[in-house]
């Protein structure tokens, strides 16, 4: 029997139809896996959906940041390498390295969790876990080599662009999924900004949910040369008065 | 080595963030597999792209069935498998088996292609091919179960809704990519529609391309209970007068 390592590795083809015009990995398909590889460690390790969802606790992603030297291009192998960072109070850190086959990185991914109480909707102390919880999983040693928090600040009042949650944005939890957001906030810049300046480095803050048929309001503001900031707030519902709820917000670096 | 036998077959899990809310593999990521297996059969069989990019040629899909009496669930096994049925003239018809790990079939695909001269934009005569083409590999027993082909006709003259063609709609040939168009469609549908009857059937048939930034109008027009019809026509260009074109055409079955 295979021992189980602290990270776990996923190895993947660059499928047709998983590029973009340019020909290589599109972002929201590599937060797809980045994502999905969160979930398969977690699981194999004890504390992932299947183990959590009977006991009515879920994990939510609060934070992602993804730096890319290079992206693999269609046809191309690569593998996502997942562990977990550290345990502070109520979040949980876990990294990310996107591998080449000889193991050098492509980039890297870092991401901060929350366990919630389903019913109380409540975060948990993950630091009173029972039996340490999955503390014995942590590896700080690892190198992951992302890109410093910003402080993400979007002052522009006119939208660019306003949205209808549909059918393909929502996800099994029935809220906009994580990924979704990337995909409209990608979609805010014209064609040509892809070709000779591709997207270099994506932080993501999550501080809301939005639900199927719930308006979303895209703003973006150049913060300096290549460097974009974008938040997505919701409109009220119908049945609310008041004023629009930010949803979440990214910085965007351009090579 | 392995010998090269006439059909392919790709192995895959339902990844999280694959699925759609109802928690089965999303038709779009069905419809990317789909895609892919046939470019890697073709490729790794002497007639993909790989081959004839250098000729100057490349393949167009022109129609597609997809008949899923049941989808894989999230976490799920399921695997792709792809041959050529036939070719005539200027088309070649490959289909497709969804299976489980047991190999029963979760459903079946069949998909048309013509072969297009790039300099020319003609299609080339299939049955001419030097030393026979991909004849070899033609296997026209195997079983691929899907409904016939229906005339489709919208008379509906009010659009569902126009949408703009962004960055994450292009594909590498920088066409709103195939899967993209099934993705809108779904989107014309309310969330309920997909709770108690899902998808079973989906027969498109792609006209004409859409580029980045071109506006495209959604028609849908309900045929009988539970089958829809669904039309994309693209808007006239700045550059350009008359009317509304037909892009792509679409029967969608639900259960």
């Amino acid at each position: 029997m295979k021992q189980l390592g602290k990270s776990s590795k996923f190895e993947y083809t660059v499928e047709p139809f998983t590029e973009d015009f340019t020909g290589v990995l599109a972002w929201q398909e590599l937060g797809k896996r980045i994502l999905a590889a969160a979930g398969m460690h977690a699981d194999s390790h004890g504390f992932g959906m299947k183990q959590l969802m009977p006991q009515n606790m879920a994990w939510v992603l609060s934070r992602m940041t993804i730096s890319m030297n290079e992206m693999p291009k269609v046809n191309e192998k690569y593998a996502v390498d997942t562990w977990i960072r550290n345990i502070y109070r109520t979040f949980t850190d876990r990294c990310f390295a996107i591998l080449r086959p000889d193991n050098t990185a492509y980039g890297y991914a870092y991401t901060t969790w929350a366990l919630i109480n389903m019913e109380t909707r409540m975060p948990v102390n993950l630091e009173n876990l029972p039996d340490g919880g999955f503390a014995k999983w942590i590896d700080d040693e690892k190198i992951c080599q992302v890109s410093d928090n910003s402080r993400i600040r979007v002052k522009e009042s006119e939208p660019s662009r306003v949205i209808t949650a549909y059918y393909s944005d929502i996800d099994i939890n029935r809220h906009v999924n994580s990924i979704r957001y990337i995909e409209h906030m990608l979609d805010l810049f014209p064609q040509e900004q892809y070709t000779g300046h591709p997207l270099a480095n994506l932080e993501i803050a999550y501080h809301g949910e939005a639900l199927y048929g719930d308006s979303l309001a895209l703003y973006k503001q150049c913060v300096s040369p290549g460097i974009w900031d974008v938040e997505v707030r919701m409109l009220p519902r119908e049945d609310e008065t008041g004023r629009e709820k930010k949803i979440c917000s990214c910085r965007m670096t351009f090579k």
